[in-house]
């Protein structure tokens, strides 16, 4: 593997899932000795959990980690070409790509969409330019229109809870008071596709995702009726994708209580973290036992510590 | 030990003092290979001496580090309950706390107090949250309310420096352009009490602090008087208690110099670090043999050591 | 070696240069055991390049590292003596420099230029008072005047690429926006010095460097002159030291292109990046062949690695 950049990078994405969820029974450790190699990772957003679990992931290993915030603690990067450097902008990503790769085993980029630039988020434009420019593999922390790692780990979760051979799962929209981009639900459905879950989305009218990502699947604007027998609620705001990264409403009757989850059958409710406490899902809800964000949380550092390993098999 | 918030939360604390001292003379590293053990340090606030010493004594133990600046590269945390979290806050520390001790063995907290809601600093609201919400031992980096790390490094040094067997300690204000936090002085004084020391506090009037804490204590107004057969002279500014956060003066002839040590008994001089010079403490005082405050920033590490292998040793 | 701040630190440089291009050939990681060595790096300004070639090196000795952005992470330090520190500036270099030594083995300090203070940067104040203070080694990541870990990087380059004996070697000017240091040119000169390389200076009118540095060597105010039968081309912007700090042109015809790369004997194209796309260099010459930029970045690691083994020498 030569890239983690989206889910389908895996030739066989729920058999890794399967097989990490086997290998956190039988921790083999002798296998992932990965001394001396170094794990770049450049942050050009914030992050918490991606952060700390892809550390703890590479530490698991053995690795070594340089990290850094490239716009503070570097230079602004230019993507583009063909242009005149003359601005605020020091250095080519054609640059730091290549320099990085000379230091690093693996890259990990984290960066978001700026959701005012439809085409260029589309293109996924800041980790394909590493994708081309770099030397080594490249692993993403979150990109404009992908979380991989994120969706890995709520897949390996979902598998581990389920009471049911084939779940209802729901995707559901929930509010929140900024504009958010859409790669956490991207990839959750690129997953499901791949799990061959049964995946039902919801959200309000004017909230639909890409439709070349949620093609084949239903899409309900009445929650209520989406939540009915659902085994997993995945809740998640994003921001409209027809009127581009604009919030047009800020509808608190899709935040998610305990009505809600009465509805389904003893759902589990998911959700990526950092979570909004009463605006998209309610405290009552997340001190209850159905909240399984931490088990989520967890997962990071199994389904990210499996990504670098394969990454790194490709080096040796 | 499942924590290390104040002074007392070691069980016998000078006997801590005096085994670290001894375990200084002869260092038997062979119990402190904590490999694969990961140390969390979140800041919310500027550190030098701790970031660099807490990181140097995981180092010895052989642990690694993840160190973050929650505000700047994670996101900013909500502390209250029951809120609708629809402002800057993005994450509740119920979350991140569960979540950051998923990925690490021990979680080192610095977040100093704000000086403008007093029954929240003396809650000791932010650390004490994690607390309740990690599932970690939690090591404090200074709190609003302690600094034990700095007090255990103190007594060390004091025991390793003190000429006679009981010698007079003097903790004196000293002043400070800025309103700064209670934490170092209210620590040092309960290391006192807990190694039995002979402590005189001076500060004006209207710097008295916490009674509850200074309970017991001789309150000299008059720093002279106060420095008279001093062995030890402990400086620190601190904002007024009272008038909660205040600087109601900036009084100059407070600064310590050559003449008011000559008052002591050849006394040391000790502060936590950074010091403003000539504000604090002049130069030539700084610059004399008395000074000791840089043993005092290197007995951090060991003593940090000794308290990081204490907290792991609950894990094992 | 006590310190490394300029190039002449290394007794026989030359030598230097040669050992570390025959030992990329035998790689032999035994004598590098530096475990439990400690680096500690501290940050005044933005870096991709030393940042990450410095850590590297260092994992590759074993080494252990602590990163720090001082200004951000910690308290803005005072370099002047005998002030009344009642400003912005929290903490002295006389203390920062001893403390920071109690917890590093080696410290590396990064601070450039302000180019408003002639005086104090020809003095390179912030690097030598880290060395009168400091209690251990201390390696330059660029400082006001120096940047010889680059240099040391660009004379192993020069010597591995080079296919004439004694090549000619043009140091070039070249427009960039906004004021820049001189360290990087200086440092080359003086590495150019040390190998006894065929160096010329091409650089506008009212660009000349400081001429204690530039001393015996032909500078030319016609770039293409220059050019003639050149084997390297190293571009570097600097801005006026006559009239210090200030940009007083910003002559694109001094852009370096294919049509000016063409006058030379076939030279390779070199600059210490980032580098500004279209105004130092176009895009053709990068994306030629003739560009050596990566492998000069490259030679970072392998540079400071042999310097850091030789600090740490000291000690042992």
């Amino acid at each position: 593997m030569k890239k983690f950049i989206k889910c389908n990078d895996l030739i066989d994405f729920e058999l890794c899932v399967n097989q990490i969820i086997d290998s956190k029974k039988n921790p083999t450790k002798e296998v992932y000795n990965k001394e001396g190699k170094v794990l770049g990772l450049i942050f050009f957003n914030p992050s918490l959990r991606t952060r700390l679990s892809v550390q703890k992931a590479a530490i698991n290993l053995g690795m070594r980690i340089i990290c850094m915030n490239i716009k503070d603690e570097g230079w602004q990067l230019e993507f583009d070409d063909n242009v005149i450097m003359n601005g605020d902008k020091a250095e080519h990503v054609r640059e730091a790509a290549k320099v990085i790769s000379t230091y690093c085993d693996i890259i990990g980029i984290r960066s978001f969409a700026n959701l005012s630039n439809k085409k260029s988020d589309l293109e996924d434009n800041v980790i394909n330019s590493f994708v081309k420019h770099s030397t080594v593999p490249i692993i993403n922390l979150e990109s404009a229109i992908s979380h991989p790692l994120q969706s890995l780990a709520d897949a390996i979760t979902i598998k581990e809870m389920s009471k049911v051979k084939k779940p209802k799962i729901v995707l559901s929209w929930a509010p929140h008071p900024k504009p958010l981009p859409h790669a956490v639900a991207n990839s959750f459905i690129e997953m499901c596709t791949l799990c061959n879950f049964d995946l039902t989305i919801a959200n309000p009218l004017g909230y639909d995702l890409d439709k070349k990502i949620t093609k084949g699947y239903e899409i309900i604007h009445q929650q209520n009726d989406a939540f009915k027998n659902a085994d997993f609620i995945y809740a998640k705001n994003w921001s409209s994708f027809d009127d581009y990264g604009k919030v047009n409403l800020c509808d608190n009757s899709w935040t998610i209580d305990e009505n809600k989850m009465s509805l389904t059958n003893e759902a589990y409710f998911m959700h990526c973290l950092p979570v909004r406490r009463n605006m998209i899902v309610t405290d009552s809800v997340l001190e209850s036992n159905c909240n399984i964000t931490i088990e989520q949380a967890s997962n990071r550092v199994h389904g990210t510590q499996f990504i670098l390993n394969e990454l790194l098999k490709n080096e040796n």
